[in-house]
């Protein structure tokens, strides 16, 4: 048997490990000896009780929170790191997380991930959605929903010793009685050796009535692919800045700045160009060219895509997010009058997919903006400099 | 010695055990070897930490979670379970819950069990009890309270091998510095081989102050009890609907659907009839009559009865509660108004009971069925087919 | 070596120990077998995962607990209790407190430390601050901060058989993307044998933007010390009631009375005498004049000190805080008014400390109280008899 699958944590059947581990010195795979499986559990602050699943190829390690909803909490490839350096230093467990504090905001004592998931049945910033004005448990929302403070109740890994294949799989389970009932079964994927990582996550409406679902990774990364002049690329049909404050920086949209303390954030809203597939693909590269990380995904899935400029001092958090989306992350009232909700059916699933992916060297890094170029070819870009009415409130 | 007494948990004194088994195996209790007492800690998703005690009497099993205040998460006799399918698949660590979010509402995400105390100091929908306006540690009220999201802070168990008896007592303080003081001390029993088990409520005010108290127990019951044509039985004195989306199934308020997918909750309050102990006893039985769950309690403990009609689909939650309450589940200064609001004196205690039996064949539900009957003789009704000013606001 | 060290929790390193132990048993120190130094976890209730770590010099025994900001629970000198008896009878793991309910008085849930810090962002009571109207990560404030519902992410001891010295040191960090990045690093020491502890925090502004920081040590003693007829002795340069309800007292402020359950809380803001380091010390004792409690402190550090006098019933925690602050707890925005909010340029680092002193017979009492009586001889006090502006709102 080349596969070899693993539960670690299967709460309803009283499963769960808490140090696991499978490793190359067990079984080669894919002809390799130096990857890794581990799950820990981290004892101690406000971390107590996260459990890390590590997925090393060799090449590419990425650490996976099944407690904070399967977020990808950081990761490194060659040695280069991946990932940012937040003001929260460690993972936190929701359980310290009041989502309700400070206005809604309370989110944001827990994000330091690389990859954040907003949703599921609502993201953006804290607000009422007026149309449940009279139903508190649908229309008070908190900055950018619940998915990443939920924690999973099931984990398991496989291992494919032919394929060189190294999946994790944990659900999430956002429900509650007269609320909304979603379930995340969120699988993330690398291959021996590679330089990449796939999430293919599936959202499932498990009420049997029809359910609102939003979706945005907020893939978050700091050094060595930001710096100063490092570049955001991607193949645009269409633009607007966020508000005045990113009008203001829109002829530099896509250039980053050195660190600066004074900075405040600043947010481009996208619609990409797909190929005929309608696939697309987004780059941020270091001023050099020689290291880039590359996000893969579908139109279909994402159709809107909104770049984070955070390039504030580093102690504050040196950043920028690259994050595709079910819609914008605006509040879900102004989403939906735009049109831009998806509505499950009972018992229906939706499944998207991402491909994470570094490049390490000029020619990798060149051939994704290539492809960007050849993209961005096939249509002309109609760029706003002022906020549209149709992309930001 | 026949009886057998541990402790599971005492903080105070740093006791405490992740798995700990007592079982017919070691010892003959009544005759029988297939009981078993047991506690197992649940690790990973939203049940992290939580304890769960079973008491095993051969025939009656039932999982009851000192982590939630003493609730009976589900239970089984004879095969058949106990309990219902929530939304919210399993146990929900307290430390998880944010009973403030969504406008009050935030305790329906971890609403699961097949019994679970609303209280002790307040209980019933969120809002601003306003004879408390300037003192929001009294007066800012979510739903249903905090007891079932406060943990035992003590836990011990007593067997005794000739009664047969099997009981689990927790004690939890729902307890702040300027705030009540009350301390739940719960026992749960059950005998070797029988079909019921009874809770023992004593819940003390630990301050030098008077102190309001309510306490409901919301026992919610699905398949096999609740289904299309079942019945819910009551030796009733007065009803009221509680308001009128309640009224509009008033001919039919004793009677059940199928699940429906687009039914909104309808509940109906109560004052029973006792029989001149002044006890009562109240019966969900299913279409066949063959499959049955009392609740025998007394009127002098629980003089309030609600019946919550919630037959959604089955993946909402197609559920129904018979609810004995020390009053009607509305806002505490509306219960207050009608003067159904208890004090406790310094120091004071107050004990309830409650018995849970199933009956699982014709004769044994039409015992009840009868009981009641016979009660019901002893009295006319008041049947009000509109909601009624004294029962609900 | 004399001088040991051992890292408890190092959580980005993932360190922890789930018990930890060195005693006299293993190595004289300072000529004494009986002191130790040890941590455990306590599990169950709503202490679940709360770590303590306990010094005890074989006179002085204090429990930190570096779950709860590096707190001190409660103490004992020769056998004296040092303490106080609050309705919440046991640690409270920050999981479980909820500080935005009630109206932003949640953290009185968890509220039964000998020493609570109050900070670091913000304390006082719940409130607004209209500073940051706009800005609710900066403007929405809840009682006393956030500081003492941190856990520790990294704990170490350290004893040195030469000087008999037992530190423990802890790190904690109340840091938000987007909010205020302050971190305490706090060191709590005893000498074997000695009847003193001393505290040293400092707090460190890890952000690159300027961030205000307050700190009050909230420090909170029951019997013995506190009794009917005992006094509280501080050198008075000027003093203000609080409120009205203080000003009721005014003539009685250092004397305090037998339990009564009817007390509402008296408190009085003063500005202490310093000698010529700006050094003072406070003192309460017991009504024989043979138990005290001594803090000593830098009025450069705490230019604010406040008594806080609750005594009433025995049941409701019998109590009275003695708080050097770095200002008066009043809502940040009025101390802000005053001028009394401090600012720590980014990376900036602020050190205080505390000693406090345990005084079990007479002659002990009386030399404090000698102390005193000397430093308060240097200036006259302002003693207003209603409250002032200046000092609470």
């Amino acid at each position: 048997m080349s596969v070899e699958h693993r539960v670690l944590t299967d709460v309803a059947n009283h499963v769960y490990h808490d140090h696991f581990e499978l490793t190359g010195a067990n079984s080669t795979h894919a002809g390799s000896n130096t990857w890794a499986v581990r799950q820990r559990r981290m004892k101690g602050g406000l971390s107590d009780g996260v459990d890390v699943v590590e997925l090393d190829n060799g090449a590419l390690r990425i650490e996976v929170l099944p407690t904070r909803g399967m977020g990808l909490w950081r990761g490194s490839f060659q040695g280069i790191p991946i990932g940012w350096d937040s003001p929260v230093k460690l993972p936190v467990n929701p359980a310290f997380v009041n989502q309700t504090e400070r206005g809604g905001l309370g989110w944001l004592a827990g994000f330091n991930e690389l990859l954040c998931r907003c949703g599921l049945s609502f993201m953006g910033p804290p607000g009422r959605d007026a149309d449940f004005k009279d139903h508190p448990i649908l229309g008070e929302l908190t900055l950018h929903g619940k998915i990443a403070n939920l924690p999973a109740h099931r984990v398991e890994v496989t291992t494919d010793s032919v394929t060189g294949k190294l999946t994790v799989t944990g659900v999430v389970d956002e429900c509650s009685m007269f609320g909304p009932s979603l379930r995340l079964t969120s699988t993330i994927e690398t291959t021996v050796g590679s330089n990449s990582l796939t999430i293919v996550d599936e959202v499932t409406n498990l009420s049997a009535k029809p359910a609102e679902f939003q979706l945005l990774y907020h893939t978050n990364i700091g050094r060595p692919f930001l710096e100063e002049n490092g570049r955001f690329l991607a193949a645009i049909n269409e633009m607007s800045p966020r508000d005045p404050r990113a009008a203001e920086g829109i002829d530099s949209f896509d250039k980053y700045e050195a660190p600066d303390a004074g900075y405040a954030e600043q947010a481009y809203l996208f619609r990409l160009i797909g190929d005929a597939k309608r696939q697309t693909v987004t780059l941020l590269r270091n001023a050099a060219g020689d290291r880039g990380l590359s996000l893969r995904f579908s139109l279909i899935d994402f159709p809107c895509f909104t770049l984070w400029k955070n390039t504030g001092a580093e102690a504050d958090g040196y950043v920028t997010g690259l994050e595709p989306g079910t819609n914008f992350p605006n509040l879900r009232s102004f989403e939906r009058a735009q049109g831009r909700v998806t509505t499950l059916a009972p018992g229906a699933s939706r499944r998207v997919s991402l491909e994470m992916a570094i490049h390490a060297d000029k020619n990798a890094v060149s051939a994704v903006a290539s492809e960007i170029s050849q993209l961005q070819e096939t249509s002309t870009v109609k760029f706003n400099r002022q906020p549209q009415a149709s992309f930001s409130p």
